[in-house]
């Protein structure tokens, strides 16, 4: 696969391995391996190695009584993170952008990878048929309900992203708390009974009242807060003129080519802060560009 | 937007009218309406009147201690579900496919978001996070915990299906449960962590041993068993040698255009069955026959 170019949190090299993972005894001979690693985390965010690759540790590592997780293998080498208790209600915080700005792409991929299970994890601790808690199996990969028997597999929400076209601009909003200057795609959950194509068109119309006429997927990527698959889209709709959702954006507004080569460059003088490189935003801007 | 040859379960017409649904006293309003109308269902399966569509009732057929689910408003008319309650472990009877063949789009898709919504609140009567009850709220489309106040929403999981191309063929396969003569695309679950394109490749190794080179997306739609967004795509391989997973396939083989052609044609000489009109495995055989 060609990855330049590639999406954030993507281009991870490991092999997932996903035939062992229910392979006991396999993985018990992994964590006992002297070439395993473990993931350093700072709670859930990656610790970065001098080199500013992500910083691995041995299996010796892992605290009394957590979980490790079994992330693939690199090579040979058998890669785990720990499963780390987060505590209840604790709030993401931001300052981890900093840090995944400095990563490379295959690095924060698996990063992600481990940081959305760790988070599953925390939440599902408790079967959601029957109320009874819940073992981990699957090496890291479902858990089971030691009482109902229920299997339960990790979350992956998709959310369209996407920027509405009409006469050669596209529209961008603010979200009601971004950042001063960020505006970004317009993004939204896709819900039980409806395409990817039908999300986008309903996104838009609900945040910004514009009506699509066709929708282009462009990219994905994985997106660790804490597991969405951000499907990347472009719209041409109706007419540009927006009745937006006040509970949703804060503003929106239709910009030009010139504007948006202005706003990825980082330009001081350009009408608006684009969202990071690592955000497929930024991706989906920069392929509207250069006509995908 | 021009829903003609679309997947199957797309092409709703109803407004789902989301801002509405935490407003309590609208939905209370709407139940009480003699416009409203509530889904007929056979346990899940849908019911369909003489003509062929599906058939609803009035508000007052739904039966003492069944929740109401908001589908959204079909011009003014307010339209439910209810919340059915199904057996434990109750199994998918798959003569549903034989009504599914007869049902017109819009309305496979509006039962397909019924049958989503009813499957996904029979297994999350209880929180996740601590293993207390949760209550319904917004209307039906998300869950709250009474006890520590943690919100879910349905899920709806997205999967990969892809054809492999090489050589002016792509690659079919039969699962290990398929009636005779049947095959289709390969396809496999999402996996936290990676992209569309990242999933495509690794479940086509996993599956056949093939390499993909690049992944095109195609189309998409809900399969409502119990909540998948299908994610289809066509990917082109390094070369035509298959590795076939035993677990997961029975066999695998490529196809070329005139095959394509006879199978999607339903043709006695074809030398396999296609899968139905209403499984984007089909629509993307298709798409591949007519190069998208």
């Amino acid at each position: 696969m060609n990855f330049s170019r590639a999406p954030g949190f993507t281009g991870s090299r490991i092999d997932r391995a996903d035939n062992l993972r229910l392979d006991e005894a396999r993985i018990a001979t992994f964590l006992g391996d002297l070439k395993a690693r473990l993931l350093r985390l700072e709670v859930l965010d990656p610790v970065l190695a001098e080199d500013g690759r992500l910083a691995w540790g041995a299996m010796t590592e892992l605290a009394e009584g957590v979980t490790p997780l079994f992330l693939g293998l690199d090579g040979g080498r058998p890669l785990f993170a720990p499963l780390v208790r987060l505590a209840p209600g604790a709030t993401q915080a931001w300052s981890v952008f900093g840090l995944i700005d400095r990563m490379e792409g295959a690095d924060a991929a698996l990063w992600a990878t481990a940081r959305s299970l760790i988070e599953w994890h925390n939440r599902h601790g408790f079967c959601s048929v029957c109320g009874e808690p819940s073992e981990i199996f699957r090496a890291g990969w479902a858990r089971k309900c030691g009482d109902c028997g229920a299997e339960h597999f990790p979350r992956v929400d998709p959310v369209v992203i996407m920027l509405a076209e009409h006469g050669g601009k596209v529209l961008v909003g603010r979200g009601i708390n971004y950042p001063p200057r960020r505006y970004s795609a317009l993004a939204g959950f896709v819900e039980p009974g409806e395409s990817i194509e039908e999300a986008v068109a309903r996104e838009l119309f609900e945040e910004a009242g514009v009506r699509a006429t066709s929708v282009r997927y462009v990219a994905s990527q994985p997106w660790p807060f804490p597991a969405s698959l951000m499907i990347a889209c472009i719209a041409e709709v109706e007419s540009d003129r927006v009745a937006i959702d006040r509970t949703e954006l804060a503003d929106a507004v239709w910009v030009d080519r010139a504007q948006v080569k202005a706003a990825l460059a980082g330009r001081p003088d350009a009408p608006f802060q684009a969202p990071p490189h690592f955000a497929i935003a930024n991706t989906l801007l920069s392929r509207w560009l250069h006509r995908f």
